[in-house]
C-alpha cells in the first residue's frame, strides 16, 4: 500500500473537537499531493473516512504560503474544507491538530504556536486535558440593526466578526429556531454579501448559554468555534459584563468555554479527542485522486 | 494502545458496498468484548469512525450462536446495527466482509461460505472485481392490495419478502416520492406489524431500473441490498420476465445487479471497497465501553 506520488504510505488520524471532526494527514516530509478530489473523497461520510475537513500536518518552512511564519511556528495547519477548498482557521480543528502534535512527539505539551492561513495561532494545554486557542479580537462591524428570519418568525440580532461574520440571536428556547434545514435569512439585504453564520442562543445559567449554529454554506452543525466566540462576546455585552469574562457555551456536540481578555482577544477552550489512526488503502487513493 | 480486555490492539478496517458503509473489526482470536456502547460510538459519524454498522470477523467455531455452522463456514459475520443491536444479514456488508477475508489472506478468492445470523451464505468473486451473494428465495406474502402513502400522494405497491418485508412502488420519476424525510405509510393498517422497507422504482432501460429506499427504523439510505432484490423480482413479475432474469438496479450509492435463478434464489452482485485500516486509540476505547 504505497502511494506512488508520496513515495510511501498515506497515514491518517481521525479526531474531533466537540464533534467537529477531522481527518489529519501527517506529512512531515511535505511530500503529500493533496488534491481537492482526494480531500472530498476522504471527507465523504459513506464512501470515504468521513469528516468536516482535512488537516494536513506539514512543516511551515516546507510550504510556500507558510514559510514567512516558519520562524514563529514549526508546524503549518493546512486546513481543507470537505469540498476540497482551502480554509483559513478552525478553532475546533486547531485543538485536535495541537493534540496530535504532542501525541506524536512532534511538539512538547507547553504553549505552542501553530501556523495557519489565518496567521500564527497560540495554543495552550490545561491539566484537565482541554486546550485553549487565542482566536484573536472580536469585531463589531455592524450593520447596527440586523434581523434574522426563519420562515415567518424574525428576531433582532447582534453582528459580530471573528474574522468571519456572525449574526447572534437571543431566544428563550433553542427550539424556537425550528428545524434550520433551510438557512436563516439575515438582513437588511446586502448586509452580508458573502453570507453569514447564524447563532441562536438560550440561557443556561450564570455566564452560561446554550447555542445552535447554522454555518454558511454548510447547514446546522454540532459545533462552530468562531460561532461560540461570537456568542460569548455578544452575551457579555448584553449582560454588561466587563472583560475578562468567561462564558460556558454548550454546543450540540459538547461544551466550550470562551474568555474575552482585557486586550480584547478571545480565547476558546475545549476538548480535543483522537479516535483512531491508520493508513489509507493504496487502491482507494489511486481511484480518488 | 492495548485493549485491556482483549489483550491487544483493536484493529479496524473501513469499507463500503454501494456506500452502505461498515467498520470491520478483525477478531481472529475471538477475544473482543464488543459492547453495544462501543458499537454505537464506533458508528457515530462525528464522535467515532462513522458507519452504518459493525462487522466483527470471528471464527464460527469460537462463537456459540455460530458453532453449528462451523463445519460449513470458517468465518462468522457478527453484524451489529449502528444502535448496537445485533442483526441477521446484510447483502452489501457481506461483500465487504468477503473482500476483507481475501485481502487479509484469511480465505482464498474462490466460492466462499460465510456464517451469518441468517444462516450460511454463499459468496463468489467475479473477474471484474464485483462479488455475488446468494440472498435466498424471495417470498410474496401479501397482503395482495398494499398502498403506500407519502403526504397526500398514494400508490399501489407489491409486497415482497427477502427475509425482511418490502413494499415496492413503481413510479415514473424517483422525485415523485418527495423528500422521504418522514417514513412512508404502507397499508392496510396492521399489514406490517414490524414495519416495512419501502422502495420507489423508476425505469432506466431494458431490465434496468433506478430506486430509492426508505429503510424501516433508519430513513432514506444510499443502498439496501434486500431492497434491490425485492425491486428486481417485483420488476420481473411486472414485466413478465421468466427466471433466470438479471436486472440492473441503480441505487443512490452505486449500481447493483440482481439475478433471480431458476430455483427461485436471488443473487445480488455489486462492488465492495476497502478504504482504510488502522487501530483504535486505547484511551478512546476506554471512554466508550
Amino acid at each position: 500500500m504505497r502511494d506512488a506520488e508520496a513515495g510511501g504510505l498515506i497515514r491518517f488520524v481521525k479526531g474531533h473537537g466537540t464533534q467537529n471532526d477531522f481527518v489529519l494527514l501527517p506529512d512531515v516530509d511535505a511530500r503529500l499531493d493533496l488534491t481537492p478530489a482526494l480531500v472530498g473523497a476522504l471527507c465523504d461520510r459513506r464512501g470515504g473516512l468521513g469528516a468536516d475537513g482535512v488537516l494536513r500536518v506539514v512543516p511551515a518552512k516546507a510550504v510556500g504560503e507558510a514559510a514567512d511564519m516558519a520562524a514563529d511556528a514549526e508546524w503549518f495547519m493546512d486546513y481543507r474544507n470537505a469540498d476540497g477548498s482551502v480554509a483559513e482557521m478552525c478553532g475546533n480543528g486547531i485543538r485536535v491538530f495541537a493534540r496530535y502534535l504532542v501525541d506524536a512527539g512532534l511538539a512538547g505539551q507547553g504553549p505552542m504556536r501553530v501556523a495557519t492561513r489565518g496567521g500564527v495561532k497560540h495554543v495552550s494545554f490545561s491539566p484537565d486535558g482541554s486546550l485553549t486557542v487565542d482566536m484573536g479580537p472580536a469585531g463589531f462591524p455592524g450593520p447596527p440593526d440586523v434581523t434574522v428570519r426563519v420562515g415567518d418568525r424574525s428576531w433582532p440580532a447582534a453582528s459580530v466578526s471573528m474574522g468571519n461574520p456572525h449574526a447572534v440571536v437571543f431566544v428563550d428556547d433553542l427550539a424556537d429556531a425550528g428545524a434550520l434545514d433551510v438557512g436563516p435569512h439575515a438582513g437588511p439585504d446586502g448586509a452580508y454579501p458573502d453570507g453569514v453564520n447564524v447563532e441562536f442562543v438560550a440561557p443556561a445559567g450564570e455566564r452560561h448559554v446554550a447555542m445552535r449554529v447554522h454555518e454558511r454554506g454548510v447547514g446546522e452543525t454540532r459545533s462552530c468555534g468562531t460561532g461560540a466566540c461570537a456568542v460569548a462576546v455578544a452575551a457579555a455585552r448584553r449582560d454588561g459584563e466587563v472583560a475578562p469574562a468567561a462564558y460556558t457555551v454548550d454546543v450540540p456536540g459538547g461544551r466550550l468555554v470562551v474568555t474575552e481578555r482585557l486586550d480584547g482577544h478571545v480565547e476558546l477552550t475545549g476538548p480535543a479527542v483522537l479516535v483512531a489512526e491508520g493508513t489509507l488503502r493504496d487502491d482507494w487513493v489511486a481511484a480518488h485522486r
